[in-house]
């Protein structure tokens, strides 16, 4: 086949050639996220790249070429090729990246991309422990003032750690995937006792999630300056939250029921190297760190302050079609880094698939926040939609989170979107 | 080979037959839990189920006997046994009752049972999530009143349902694993800052853990009545925790890497048809219950009040081969029913491997409290071991729980133990 801009169907018509995408795409060979596909619906998983508006198949694509790659993408999750490192990343990339940019493998490849419209995409990785953290300082701030407001916002622990939990990783779902309203427990002030029912402050959370590759041994901690060693790519995340539910069962040990229903990632990591053009520096510490957090350039450990990055992410958060919010992932106050350090401080293992989450990002700006109970103040303020007020999500409600991030050369680097839709409760 | 009570090994010396189990034996046919084994360091983990001090090795068994069973039990975990359902668990159990206990069968089975001193034992099973509940009053009382002697020390929502929250499955490991000391930030009342090193204040959790069999789907609940559906078995638990790092990162989120550095549970996984002898009802509730909590006899499903029960189980824990507490789960406010409605009540789904764990384990006696926070007063009381004083574990100490429950006829049903020695931090 030749390397054209147009190829011929099988029907004579013509249509442009999908290795030939138009300038400034954001998901062209500067990118290429991973995911997982099924041809059709009750298809193989097959591991696939992403390209413009459609997916490589990766392991055809690999075994055509003969490719020595082949056994980690010709898998039906990413976990195989997550588990290499980064050495095998690095390496992998580069022969995607020569795949779809070289002619002569562009021809021996261009059979295996599938319009992405035709395929299912389905969750990429095996989750295996998932865990929450609260790094955005302007939402934990709001949160507080919100629910201490005759009380310092920020707890006497926030700036010294990266506040975090555990989550339910079974519940993971793909981007697209339907969220059926929880039920639970809750309780107002002036309640006797709980009533039961489902949730009526259904929330959403933006966030950032880092998909874990590479595993370490239980009794060890991974340093700042090893986390592109371990951490294999960034997904977008909605930690929806029933904000009823949580509030009456959260003391004392914290968040369950309220988030367990769901947690939505897109179907696209995209790897850390595609990232480079934008990292950030994190911002500025206003209380000295433990040396095993420190990223600042005072840091025992020198190459802490140039691993330990934030991402200059730009997000956008529609409900119904209509961008609520622009949350900044640029200013979150701890590193992806510090996170992972803090995470496997105490010897605690990672595994392939771990999978941990940013926290809600919000900016400093009202038209930056990442969740509807900051949006709206906790619904005294209601959010005005063509279709309606909303101080939380009603059935049929769906929240679609997308960013975009600077790549190389005046690029962008598209992140895989996360959609999700509220159907009501069972 | 005949089925005699003696055997004559390869060198002409006679030993008992493992079969022929002294009266009395815990581990009995009675009794039957699961496992997996390697019958040499590097060998192939098989599922074992355990006789005395032997493990039959189920899946050579089956396949000798020609039993449709060979294909759950030739694994090398219990995962697909486990997803297999409540009906196949009893065909299995009875399968493997007969086998050990008809003289033909026992003859086809002896060459597979290996002696527990010569294998090792591995985890014996896949953890998929991992939620804590908090389900002793006694302890959540003792806490109360330790960390806030000021208040009322039960939460106001403590009575309406079973308090828990996620824990790291990663760094769940088998019973005999060495525990790695582990290192953290803590912060006393009156440091202006937090420190860094390892824990000073390391303790255990004495608690019964319930092991998910059959997944449900998202979306939908497991009601009390399902109960038996759904939970495979129980274990023993030791959450072991870090109290000096947990207090100071626990606010608000809960408790994250106090714990998340290990957890250990026993060898054995006993069925609950093993247990029938050892339902008790529930406690009393002095408060009422919602619907899909109540297991009274004024319940609207009937069959909640017999299906959500506790069990007499009898733990005694020791500290270097010296008893320290004897705590009763017999007395537990919520139930393993309780804990699994609750939480699926808002459609989180279980997977197989899910594990559940009650929380501390206290009873009303002040040699019946399942921690050392509370036997020690929060470090108050000192234990006067023979090797000296202890308020906390110190490097070398080595805790093991054991415990039995009344079988058929006044048998003993006995638990796997769990027991880990904890090494100095890295």
């Amino acid at each position: 086949m030749a390397d054209t801009a147009a190829m011929a169907d099988a029907s004579g018509q013509t249509s442009p050639d999908p290795l030939n995408l138009p300038e400034g795409d954001p998901f062209g060979p500067h990118n290429l996220p991973y995911g997982v596909f099924s041809p059709n619906p009750d298809g193989e998983r097959r591991v696939g790249v992403r390209l413009g508006d459609h997916v490589l198949d990766a392991g055809a694509a690999a075994a055509a070429l003969g490719s020595p790659y082949t056994s980690l993408l010709a898998r039906p999750t990413l976990n195989t090729l997550m588990a290499a490192g980064r050495t095998t990343w690095s390496d992998v990339r580069r022969a995607l990246t020569a795949w779809v940019t070289v002619p002569a493998h562009r021809d021996a490849v261009r059979p295996f991309l599938h319009p992405l419209s035709s395929v299912t995409l389905d969750l990429p990785f095996e989750v295996a422990d998932y865990v929450d953290f609260y790094a955005s300082e302007n939402h934990a701030t709001n949160l507080g003032r919100l629910f201490r407001p005759n009380e310092e916002p920020l707890k006497p622990n926030w700036k010294h750690l990266p506040v975090g939990y555990h989550g339910r990783s079974g519940t993971v779902v793909v981007s697209g995937t339907d969220v059926v309203r929880p039920s639970g427990q809750r309780k107002g002030p002036n309640d006797p006792a709980p009533v039961f029912g489902p949730s009526v402050r259904l929330d959403i959370e933006t966030e950032v999630g880092y998909v874990v590759g590479a595993p370490s041994s239980q009794g060890t901690s991974v340093p700042l300056s090893s986390y592109r060693d371990h951490v294999f790519g960034l997904c977008l995340l909605n930690d929806w939250s029933a904000r009823d539910i949580q509030a009456w069962e959260t003391v004392p040990l914290g968040p369950h029921l309220g988030k367990s229903f769901a947690t939505s990632v897109s179907a696209w990591i995209t790897p850390l190297d595609a990232l480079d053009a934008a990292r950030v520096p994190a911002p500025e510490r206003t209380v000295p760190l433990l040396p095993y957090l420190d990223d600042s350039a005072e840091a025992t450990d020198a190459t802490a302050a140039t691993e330990s990055c934030g991402y200059d992410l730009r997000i956008t958060v529609a409900l119904n079609g209509h961008v609520i919010s622009e949350p900044p992932y640029s200013g979150m106050y701890w590193t992806g880094a510090q996170m992972l350090a803090h995470m496997t401080v105490n010897g605690a293992s990672l595994r392939t698939g771990d999978l941990y989450g940013s926290g809600t990002i919000s900016g400093t700006e009202d038209n930056q926040r990442g969740s509807l109970i900051e949006i709206t103040w906790n619904g005294r303020d209601p959010l005005e939609l063509p279709d309606g007020k909303r101080a939380f999500l009603e059935d049929g409600d769906e929240v679609t989170m997308t960013a975009w991030a600077p790549g190389p050369e005046g690029t962008r680097v598209g992140l895989g979107e996360v959609r999700g839709r509220i159907v009501p409760a069972r």
